[in-house]
């Protein structure tokens, strides 16, 4: 029986999409130790990459929808249908309409940028015959709690005034009413389940504002305007709905749209892992596997909380196969991972140089990388060790071919 | 019996001697497998490092001698002397006088600079009893055929009007005539054994001033221009001694100071890990070791050409140990190091970053970079594949060990 490597990274951001990344790593593979068996198994979480992995899972088919971006700007989104399958389920993701990487970095202002569009790919879906959504939530460059989604829906945000709010969260602090009365009545026929990362709150001091605001753009003060905001939101959600979204988990994905989905649109919220796993199974793959390599552009201490290297990780363990984790930046707390499963990582890099290279670079240096762990492993298969020493306490945990006798 | 480990690193220019390139080595591994049992041998080869190497491998002494730099500047530069050895025998390195580190990168200009300043460490090491001197060539900032170290010893090179030439290479166009009458008489009183880079040339295509020429700072016509000096210089030299040094192995080595040991001084050139195995002899360790980890600051394709983790790795082939190395930067060719008994590399870096910001974090950077090898390396010893496949071609060639039987 050759060497079996399951390969399933996400995509790298700014750089590879994880079929392009499964694709260097085999290459690698393949070049450290020719007669390997590769198995590629991209992985996506709720964010960029999640409808293209459903529908290449499913054999289904994507379709062009022109929205309104994040700063109001026109953008070419898409939605897909998921092959095989006899209730119409529409595939979306908010980052087609509202990622972060739709806002140049120099206009990055989360009380401004606006999940409108996210709204109009739901119509879209509506528009096609669509009985389920998957909705997939990350990678957002918006803090609007999804309101701009619901406002697309018909859902009436009104300041004391009586007047429809502006777009972007910062305008939520004068929302006083919300009206269900124009909702687009299709919704009541839908069901809409949003794949979200489950640890992600709306409020208090592990709210979204706080957590995901900075790396969207906003400032302290802004951070604090959005925080506020969002607790009138949640307020006057429950005043409408009588739903309680401020704690509840995943509201705070993408910017708090799952609050929205939540409240109002009547869709429920689910880990994201349990929407991406029906349709990217990989436990199949790693029941025979020796090995798995995963990769994500980043790997440090918040990779346990969600991120795809850990849900692989915690499957390869399951099935007790090692891990390895390939990643362009090694950052603060990675060792954290060495207890989440993940046995030992490498990063892409070979020289000093800047992100930009790192990234028009990364397919060869990533190649390169799954090229050179696999032959460090292979020193391993040939150390007289087995049967001398214990394995030391990071390794092995759990992992019935981890024996060194 | 535990993990034995012997780290055997050069020094990372600019960054870390290799005594403490060692000791960060040492950290990482205990800190993936901490009941490994460490043998630090830091390693030189002629250059920086050499005589601290020889003088702590020996218990000797370490004596400070200001002398000439380069550019003419006073430099504090410095000699050993052996410990243990019943004959006196001095360590001069010749970068500790004329090294290209003693050159600001916007004054480097090999035309100019000058190696007067070993001559006079020779003077120093004279003075001081030596009957032996050892001269470690390597990293030298010069290429003026060690005209310049034979001028500190009384040696004079005239110009047709019978003047003494200037210093720096580019004056040696002018040679006309060498007069040996006033060298230094205490030179036949003492053996002189320089530890050279075998494959340096004096002349040709691939003599001194076109291989080194360029990172010592000459322009292409300048390169053209030394490399015109040292035909006159090595036909001069034949003339006063009836000596060939322009093919001798060797006589190219730090900018052509290996040409003058040997026809100037007559000392004798030793491929350098000759003389510097003699004192850091590893074959001991290696015998018991399990694994060897080497590095230095850069691994490429010209790394089988005479560099510590080629020298290491050979003898470790010869052992039947697997070999690591790790480097700052993973350069162009770096592959050819397979086929020469490296089995597996990595780079130190962990993100995006300057060369500055990659130099100033290397103590915590090689320690990772050993840690996460020992890692990667014990995943190898957990995989079931043993029995049911071949080694890769480019592992286990020659190494007892390396069967995946």
């Amino acid at each position: 029986m050759p060497f079996r490597v399951v390969v399933a990274p996400s995509g790298f951001k700014e750089s590879l999409s994880a079929e392009q990344a499964a694709d260097c790593i085999e290459k690698g593979v393949l070049r450290a130790f020719p007669g390997s068996e590769v198995v590629k198994a991209p992985m996506a979480d709720g964010g960029e990459g999640f409808t293209r992995a459903l529908i290449g899972a499913t054999n289904g088919t994507i379709h062009p929808v022109t929205v309104t971006g994040p700063l109001g700007q026109p953008v070419s989104a898409f939605i897909g249908f998921l092959g095989g399958c006899p209730e119409p389920t529409a595939v979306i993701e908010m980052a087609a309409a509202a990622g972060l990487s739709l806002v140049p970095r120099d206009r990055r202002n989360p009380c401004l940028t606006t999940s409108y569009g996210v709204g109009e790919l739901v119509r879209a879906a509506l528009d096609g015959g669509a009985k389920r959504i998957l909705l997939g939530c990350g990678d957002s460059g918006i803090n609007d709690g999804g309101a701009g989604m619901a406002q697309a829906l018909g859902v009436r945000l009104l300041d004391a005034g009586g007047r429809d709010l502006d777009r972007g969260g910062a305008a939520l602090a004068k929302l006083n009413r919300i009206d269900l009365g124009n909702r687009d009545p299709r919704l009541s026929g839908v069901r809409i389940d949003a794949a979200v990362n489950w640890h992600n709150r709306l409020l208090g001091e592990r709210g979204v504002a706080r957590v995901f605001g900075p790396q969207k753009g906003a400032t302290p003060q802004q951070v604090e305007e959005l925080a506020a905001a969002m607790d009138i939101y949640a307020a006057r959600i429950e005043d409408a709905t009588g739903l309680d979204v401020g704690s509840a988990p995943g509201a705070g994905a993408s910017g708090g749209l799952g609050a929205a989905v939540l409240g109002l649109l009547c869709g429920k919220l689910h880990p994201r892992y349990d929407i991406v796993m029906q349709y990217l199974d990989i436990d199949d793959y790693l029941r025979n596997a020796d090995l798995v390599i995963t990769a994500e552009g980043s790997l440090d201490g918040q990779t346990p909380f969600g991120k795809v290297p850990a849900e692989i990780a915690r499957r390869a363990k399951e099935a007790g196969v090692p891990v390895v984790a390939l990643a362009g930046t090694i950052g603060k707390g990675v060792r954290l991972n060495l207890e989440y499963g993940i046995d030992a990582f490498a990063s892409i890099l070979t020289r000093p140089c800047s992100l930009e290279d790192a990234i028009s670079s990364a397919p060869k240096l990533l190649a390169r990388a799954a090229e050179d762990a696999v032959r460090m492993i292979m020193i391993g298969t040939t150390l007289r060790i087995r049967g001398r020493v214990r394995a030391p306490s990071s390794i092995g945990t759990g992992m019935p071919g981890s024996q060194y006798a």
